[in-house]
C-alpha cells in the first residue's frame, strides 16, 4: 500500500522520479562509508526547484520528514534515515546555468559535484578556492550546507564567504530565491546565512551563486621545523607579514605524524630530518613563480636566522610540491596505519593550541586501549584534527575520547566542530561549546522556520 | 510624573544612568546630521552587559519600545526616534576588554569608537581593515549592526567577514555570548550571522571579538584611465591576478567626478589628464614596498601595451599616495558642490555597471531640477554611490529621483543599499530588491526574536 502522501508525490513529479518500498534497498545497497543498505520510505528525484517545492508542499502537510542526500560524504550522520523517512535526492539537479566571465560567478544548481565545479572554472583561469577531500563526490549544496572548510580557508575562507546567492526551498515549499551576483547587499538581513551551515534542518538548499577568484599562476610550498609552539605562532604571523596576501595555507603536522607519512612503507621521502616537535607546511598562491620562490627563500633565511625556525626546505618543482602535500592530505595513510579510527576535528584559540594538544596526547598515552593517534591540522584558523587508533568500537570507549578530546574546549573558548558540523554524532557534544542560551536561540529558529519539524529531523537539535 | 517602568530602570541601574524630560533635549541639542533635538521618552547610559540586560527585560516586559545610539553615523534613520521611544546610548561600554597578540583579536565592548581600535591595534602592528569616512565617530557596535562596507571590502569582506565573537541581548534581555576566538566553527547556526547587518531589530550588541591581519608594510597606489567599461572589468582580472592577494582597492571615478575633484578651487592636481570615462585608482597592500612598486609598474606597462588602459599615473611618495586617495575619498568636496544633495549606494552585477549608469545619467541629464550629479564607486564590489544635486527638497523629486536610480536595480539583480542599509529611508524600496517570500521571512525572524516588536520599531520593517 503506497500512502496518500507519497502517491501524491508521484503524480506530481511523475512515477520516474520516486522509488519505494525494495527498490530503494536495491539502489543503495552501498553507500560510502554507510555499512547497511539505505533505509527509508521513499527516495525522491526532483529535477527542478519547483520539484523541490512540490515534494515539501506535500510532505508539509503530511507531516512527512525528509532528509536531503548530496554526495553522502558527511562525516557526522547528517544524511542517516530512518525506515519512517523520505530522501529527497538532488543528483538530478545537477546542471550548470551559467559561469560569468564578467562578474567572475558561476551559478549552479545544489547537485552539481564540488570537482566539476573546479573542472569548469579552471577552464577560464578561475578559481573557486573550496578544496578539500571528498570533492569528487560532495556536492555543492552539501558543501553549502554544512558551510565546509578544507585547505584554503585562511586566504580565501569558509563556504559562508564564497557564496554570493542562494536559492532555498522552505518546510512548507516556499521558494526563498535570493539568487543575486553581487557582494554587497545590506538591504534587509542577510537570509542565506541562516542556510549556510544549518545542515539542511531549515530549508532544502537548490541552487548558488559562487564567487570566484582569479586562478594563481604560481605555488609554492616549504616545509620548516620548530620545538617551540610558541615558534609556530610567531612564524605564522612573520611569513604572513612577509608573503603579504598570498599566504594561502600553514598547516601543521606533529613528529609522530610526519614520521608516520615518511616512513619507508608508505613511499614519501621525508623532506626534513627526525627529531623536532612541530612540522609545518606553508602554501603561497602567487602571481610569478621565480619572484616568490626568492621571495619565500629570503624570509625562511631570515626566519631561520632569528631562530623562528630551525629548518626549512623548499620545494623545487611540481613533484616536489605534490609530494609535500601528499604528507598534510594523504590521510588515508595514517588510516591504514589505524584500527577502529575515531576522527574529530575540534578548533580553539590558535596561542591555546600547543599546551591542550600536549595534554591530550599525554592522556591518551596512558589509555591501554589506544595503541596509537595523530594529531594535524589547519593551525593558522586554530583547527586541529585527531584520527586515534584503538582496540574496539565500543560506546564506553568512543565516549570516554569524546570527553578527553571535548572536556577541555568548554574552558578554551573552543569548538567541538570546527568543519564537520553535529549531525547526529556530536549532538550530546554541543553543549561543551554552546550555551543554554545559544541552543535554545537555535531551537527558536528551528521552530520558526520548519514548525513540524520535517526538515532533517533530529539533527543538531532534538525534535520537540 | 514618571512612568513605573522607567522608574524600575532607575532603580535597577541608578538614577546617573537615566536621564529624562528636558534634560534629553539639553543634552542632546546638536547631533550630527540631525536638524532637531532628539526626541525620545529617555535616554539611558548601560554600562555593563547586565544593565543592558536589566534595560531590555523590564521594556519587554512594558512594551516599551527602544533605540539603540551609537555613532549617530548612520545614514538612512537607523537610529532616529519618537516621544514614545526610549534610547539606550551605548557610550558608556567604550572599554577595550583584550587585545591578544597570539590569536590577533581585540576583545571590545560595542561603544568602542571605530578609529581607537585602528590606533590601539596598529601599536602592535596590526591591521583592523574596516575603515570609512565616519570611522572617528561610528562606533563598533553599529559598525557590525548595519554590516559596515567601506574602501577595503575586496580584499578583506564586508564586517561581517572580520567578526570572530559576538555577544547580543534579546529583546526579552537573555544575553546570548558567543565571544569565541576562532575562525572555524560547525557547532550549529551561526547565530551572530542574524544580528549582523539587521540594523538593531534583533537583539542589541554589547561586545565582539575582531580578526586582526598584519599591518601591510608597504601600500602602493596607481591612477589608470580608460574609455570602455569592458576594459574596467578587464583591467580588474589583470591586475587582481598580477597583484595576486595584495590588491585592496579598485575605485571607479566618471570623469566628472574627477575634474569635480582635481578643479583649481580644490587645490588638488590632477594625476592624469582629462577627457577620458573613467578614471580608477588601485591600491595594493604588500610588504615589501620598491619590490611590490616594481611589480606594480610592470603590470601597468603590460596593460598599456595591450590597451586595456589608456593611460596610468603610478604614486611616487607618500604625499602623493595621501593625495590620490583624497581624490577618491574627500566626498565633502562633490558635497560642497551640491544643492539639496541626495546620496545613494547601490550595487549591481559588475558586468551591468557600465550600461547602467549612462543610462541613470541620461534621465538625470533631462531633469531640469537636477544641477548636478556624480558617480564613484567600489567597482570591484559592484557598489556605485551617486550624489545628486537638486534645486529643492521636495517629497515629489525626492521620490522620482529614488525611482530613476532604483529602479533599473530590479531587472539586473541589484541592491538598493551595499553599504548603509534600509532604516527608515529606504524601506518603501526594499521590494525593488527582495521578493515578497524574502520580506516574510524576515518578518517570521523578527517575530521570533523580538515578538512585541521592541527592538528600532518600524525600522527595515513595518511593525507588525
Amino acid at each position: 500500500m503506497i500512502e496518500e502522501h507519497i502517491k501524491q508525490i508521484e503524480q506530481k513529479l511523475g512515477v520516474n522520479k520516486v522509488l519505494i518500498g525494495e527498490k530503494v534497498k536495491e539502489r543503495y545497497e552501498h553507500i560510502w562509508e554507510m555499512d547497511k543498505p539505505l533505509c527509508a520510505k521513499a527516495v525522491v528525484f526532483p529535477s527542478t526547484t519547483q520539484d523541490v517545492s512540490d515534494i515539501l508542499t506535500i510532505c508539509h502537510k503530511y507531516h512527512q520528514p525528509i532528509v536531503v542526500h548530496g554526495g553522502l560524504t558527511n562525516l557526522t550522520g547528517s544524511t542517516e534515515t530512518n525506515a519512517d523517512e523520505l530522501v529527497i535526492c538532488m543528483e538530478k539537479m545537477n546542471v550548470i546555468e551559467e559561469l560569468d566571465l564578467s562578474s567572475r560567478t558561476i551559478t549552479v544548481q545544489s547537485g552539481v559535484v564540488l570537482e566539476t565545479i573546479h573542472q569548469e572554472v579552471e577552464k577560464e583561469n578561475l578559481l573557486f578556492p573550496m578544496s578539500f577531500g571528498a570533492q569528487g563526490s560532495a556536492q555543492i549544496g552539501g558543501v553549502i550546507a554544512t558551510n565546509a572548510g578544507g585547505l584554503r580557508v585562511f586566504r580565501y575562507g569558509m563556504t559562508r564567504n564564497l557564496i554570493l546567492g542562494l536559492e532555498v526551498v522552505l518546510a512548507d515549499g516556499t521558494i526563498i530565491s535570493s539568487l543575486k551576483k553581487i557582494i554587497k547587499d545590506n538591504s534587509g538581513y542577510d537570509l542565506k546565512q541562516l542556510f549556510i551551515g544549518s545542515e539542511g534542518t531549515l530549508g532544502v538548499i537548490t541552487k548558488a551563486i559562487l564567487r570566484l577568484q582569479q586562478k594563481p599562476k604560481s605555488r609554492n610550498s616549504a616545509f620548516v621545523a620548530m620545538n617551540d609552539f610558541e615558534n609556530v605562532v610567531s612564524f605564522l604571523k612573520f611569513i604572513d607579514e612577509g608573503l603579504a596576501g598570498t599566504l594561502s595555507g600553514y598547516e601543521l603536522l606533529w613528529e609522530r605524524n610526519f614520521k608516520a607519512m615518511t616512513n619507508p612503507s608508505t613511499n614519501i621521502s621525508k623532506p626534513l630530518s627526525y627529531g623536532y616537535k612541530y612540522y609545518v607546511l606553508i602554501e603561497s598562491l602567487g602571481s610569478n613563480h621565480e619572484q616568490d620562490q626568492q621571495r619565500l627563500e629570503s624570509l625562511l633565511e631570515e626566519a631561520l636566522m632569528a631562530k623562528l625556525i630551525l629548518d626549512a626546505a623548499l620545494a623545487q618543482s611540481v613533484q616536489h610540491t605534490e609530494l609535500f602535500w601528499r604528507i598534510r592530505e594523504d590521510v588515508d595513510i595514517l588510516v591504514s596505519q589505524c584500527n577502529n579510527v575515531q576522527n574529530f576535528d575540534v578548533s580553539l584559540p590558535v596561542s591555546e593550541i600547543g599546551t591542550y594538544v600536549d595534554t591530550v596526547f599525554n592522556i591518551l598515552n596512558k589509555i591501554p586501549e589506544i595503541d596509537n593517534f595523530f594529531a594535524h591540522g589547519h593551525v593558522a584558523d586554530g583547527n586541529i584534527h585527531f584520527l586515534i587508533s584503538k582496540s574496539n568500537n565500543s560506546t564506553e570507549l568512543i565516549d570516554k575520547i569524546n570527553n578527553i578530546i571535548y572536556t577541555p574546549l568548554t574552558g578554551l573558548g573552543g569548538s567541538v566542530s570546527a568543519e564537520h558540523g553535529i549531525g547526529i554524532h556530536k549532538k550530546p557534544y554541543l553543549k561543551f561549546c554552546r550555551s543554554n542560551e545559544e541552543i535554545k536561540l537555535m531551537q527558536s529558529l528551528k521552530t520558526a522556520l520548519d514548525s513540524r519539524g520535517i526538515l532533517n529531523r533530529d539533527k543538531i537539535l532534538n525534535h520537540q
